[in-house]
Order: structure tokens, then C-alpha cells, then sequence
């Protein structure tokens, strides 16, 4: 989808097609007054597919979520468990199907886009998604996200580096509660589109200590017109401990906001 | 309370004194099975005193909550309005009081404490604390708290940097998580000890613009035993907008798990 938006940023011409299921959205649907956080979110569901020439940065974005040298042997252990279970490319070609799908993830959203109108252009220029910041890899955020559309959720493996401590030892409950969010909102933007956080209820379990491989479940609760409900648990891969619980809920919205409409 | 825990470090006799009400711990109590992840948070707020050859790093710890060049007019206007409300020293050398408090506030917790049972000493060492683990001034969190114990309340003076971002051009819902938990867990650890976060529910009523610099006002709701229960709302500095609003529940605990402790 951010090539889809790359596209309409290059040409504001026809329409705007969100493989998560928001079609033929027209201009005026387009320019609404709200904003959105968690665009993005909705914005790493979609699968490369053409029109790099139209991606607006000077070269093609890299996806965060490969695995590199800082992830332990548990970490990749987890990721190999559910790439087997993605859709492949047989050796004939056809495409097989899986039940999962790796969502790519980018570090950074689109320049000159909301921003344009409050931001100044050096803060446009420099900001980097949060989840994505430093450059060190196993430092912070190294994740995967797994969402399986038929069951209507998501897994995200999850390896908390050392510049995320909050007490000695441990991952910050800040830390904890961005990955959720992170987490949360992609299902979500899968699910319903453009959507933003409007409520994160965290209950902390156990103590999670720096370096640990963990597991994010969510899954949809429910949805009631703009509002989706979706409920989440953080576990050991082995899922016998339970670190945290958490429910969120995210309100759909317009992305005219994203093209500079203040109407 | 950082100069406490060293001199402990240093020597393993004695009582620690926390200035936050919990003295005279026994060695017994130092020794419980729990973990803590907000113990910085109460940590920070003891006021640099004397016992500083006993501070187990090389040197002696930055306070990342001093103004820096990256700090917008409309900031530093905060910072100064409530640190003309805090104590001070007169000419002639007596204490003057005010109702406010600033809190120091560092950039890592105790080397090779709990962390000495389960992390390799690689991670140990290159830990930081999450809200101050990038080096470049102004590009994540600058912020700096005080405190009003009388009123059993703090504010946070918060300016969300480039490297924040969640939805193009907007502050990241984990971010805004991290620096409530942060501010929330000042506020608890303050007023009850050690303490770690147990429960955070966040409503977001209003996207916030990177860059901006807001108030994140936490106030006690009240104690039951061990629970100490915080509401906070974050604001525009002239308060006329509501961005957030939160609870946060924290629960106390014992410190020995910063000792080795397992029993």
C-alpha cells in the first residue's frame, strides 16, 4: 500500500485500490479532516508489487523485518516455524498457499505528507518510525509480524534488545506497551483500513527480562462500525509464561489528512 | 537512592535509607523473590548528595533533564516557570523552599545487579534506559519532571523528537505510553518505594504533532496496601488541549532481586 500511496503522491490522478479490502475510494473520501497514527500500520500489509519507480524515496524502502546476525538461534527458530507456513513459490511457479503472511517493515512513513502542513521540512526529513530508530541491529525493536487472515489474527516475534531497559535487567513497560500498539494496530489496519489508536488497556504480568524472544498473539475481538476491537497476550515462545495481557481499540478514519487536506 | 544502592554495592553492611519513606530496611526484606521494573523511577528521585566514590561507574552520572540546544522557546519557558518554583539556595547559604521539585534523571540503572543472574555481561553493560538510549539531544525524549509532594502530584515537561514517529508526521502511541509510564512510575515510586507497573489504560483523544512539547500532569489517586493508583492526563502547555488521558496502577515490591537475589 505504500506503493499504492506513492503512486497517487506521484499522480492525483484515479483511484487508490488498499489490498486490505478499502477499494475504489474516491477523492472526496480522500480528503477527510481526520488523522491517522496508525496508517502506516495498514500501510505494511501490502506485498511489493510494481510502481517502484513511483516510491517517493531515493531508493527502494528495506524491509526491517529479515532476520540478521543479532537474532538468537530462539528468535530465528520462530520465524523459520512460521515462513514454512507462508504462501511460496513452488518450483513451477504456481504459487502455493499458506495459512500466514509476513508483513513487511519499513522505517519510516511518508515524507512530506501530514507533516507538510505543521511539520518543518528538516523534522519531515529526519523522522524515522519509532519502532525503527537506531540503526544497531538487536539494540531495540527486532520483529516479525505473522498475520493469518482466514483466523483473523496475527503473531509477532518479538526479541527485546538492550536499549530498551526500564528497572535493571528488564524491558521497559513503555517498550512493552509500543510493541502492542505496533502489533495491535497492524492486525487492525489489516483488518478495517486506516485506523488510529484510540485505547490501550495493558496488564503487566511478569517482569521481562532484556534479550528475551516473545510472542505477541492478537486477535480480533470484534468490530462495530468504526470501532475495532482487538485483544492481545504476550507469552515465551513456548508460550508457558504470560508476561502481559492487553486489549486495544482502533477507530477507522479518512487519509486525506495524508495529502495535505485540512477540510 | 542511586548513591544508596551504590554505597550497598560498595559495602553490604548496614541499612539502606530510602528518602521516599521506606528506612531502614532489613537485610531480609532486600531479599524478596519479585523483580522491578520501575525501581529507577523511584531511584530518581533522591537529590544528589554526598557517598559519590561509591557510584560503581567510571564517572560521575549525567542528569539528561538539564536544558540543551535542542530545547524549543516554548520548553524552556516550561522548565524555567517550575524551576523558579523549586527550592533553592539564598546568598547566604540557607535553603529557600518551593513547592516543586526537579528529578534527575539518568541513562541507565545499576550495572550487574538483577541483571547479573540472566543476561550475559555484554547485554549488562550496553544497557541503557529506554527514554534516554539515543545519544543525538532532541531527537527522542526530552523531558524533565517535577514533583509537588504536598500536593502528591508531578508534571512532565515532554518535547517528542523526529525520531518518535508512528503515522507521517505524528508521535508514535507506544512513545506516548513510554513517557506516561515513565512520569506515572516517577510519581508512584516517589510517594511508595520501590515499585513496578501493573496495569496502564490510555486514552488517545488527539493526535499528537512530532515536535510538540505538551504537559503530562499525574496526580495520586490513592493507596490500598500495596497498590498505589495514578491518573495522569498529557495537555498542550496552555492546557486548552487534551491529548491523553490515562490510569496507571503500580504495585510495591521488594528490592533484593537487585542483589541476586532468587528467593
Amino acid at each position: 500500500m505504500l506503493r499504492h500511496i506513492a503512486r497517487r503522491l506521484g499522480s492525483l490522478h484515479g483511484q487508490i485500490q488498499f489490498s486490505n479490502g478499502l477499494k475504489g475510494v474516491s477523492p472526496n473520501q480522500l480528503l477527510s479532516k481526520e488523522t491517522h497514527r496508525h496508517l502506516q500500520s495498514s500501510l505494511e500489509t501490502i506485498s511489493p508489487i510494481s510502481m517502484m519507480s513511483l516510491w517517493p524515496f531515493s531508493s527502494q524502502p528495506r524491509d526491517f523485518s529479515q532476520p540478521n546476525s543479532s537474532w538468537s538461534p530462539e528468535m530465528r527458530k520462530v520465524y523459520d516455524h512460521y515462513i514454512a507456513l507462508c504462501d511460496t513459490d513452488s518450483e513451477n511457479g504456481e504459487k502455493q498457499r499458506g495459512p500466514w503472511r509476513k508483513l513487511p517493515s519499513y522505517n519510516r512513513s511518508i515524507k512530506y505528507a501530514t507533516a507538510g502542513i505543521h511539520l518543518s521540512k528538516l523534522i519531515q526529513a529526519k523522522a524515522r518510525l519509532f519502532t525503527r530508530n537506531v540503526k544497531e541491529q538487536g539494540a531495540t525493536f527486532e520483529y516479525v509480524v505473522f498475520v493469518n487472515k482466514e483466523e483473523k489474527r496475527c503473531v509477532c516475534v518479538f526479541q527485546a534488545g538492550h536499549l530498551l531497559e526500564g528497572a535493571p535487567g528488564h524491558v521497559h513497560g513503555g517498550a512493552i506497551a509500543t510493541i502492542i500498539d505496533t502489533v495491535t494496530g497492524s492486525l487492525a489496519g489489516f483488518l478495517s483500513g486506516p485506523i488510529m489508536t484510540a485505547n490501550l488497556n495493558i496488564d503487566y504480568r511478569s517482569p521481562m527480562p532484556l534479550g528475551s524472544v516473545v510472542l505477541i498473539h492478537s486477535a480480533l475481538d470484534r468490530i462495530e462500525r468504526k470501532k475495532t476491537y482487538i485483544t492481545c497476550k504476550v507469552t515465551s515462545t513456548d508460550e508457558s509464561k504470560l508476561y502481559t495481557e492487553a486489549t486495544a481499540l482502533f477507530v477507522s478514519i479518512g487519509v486525506g489528512h495524508l495529502f495535505g487536506s485540512r477540510n
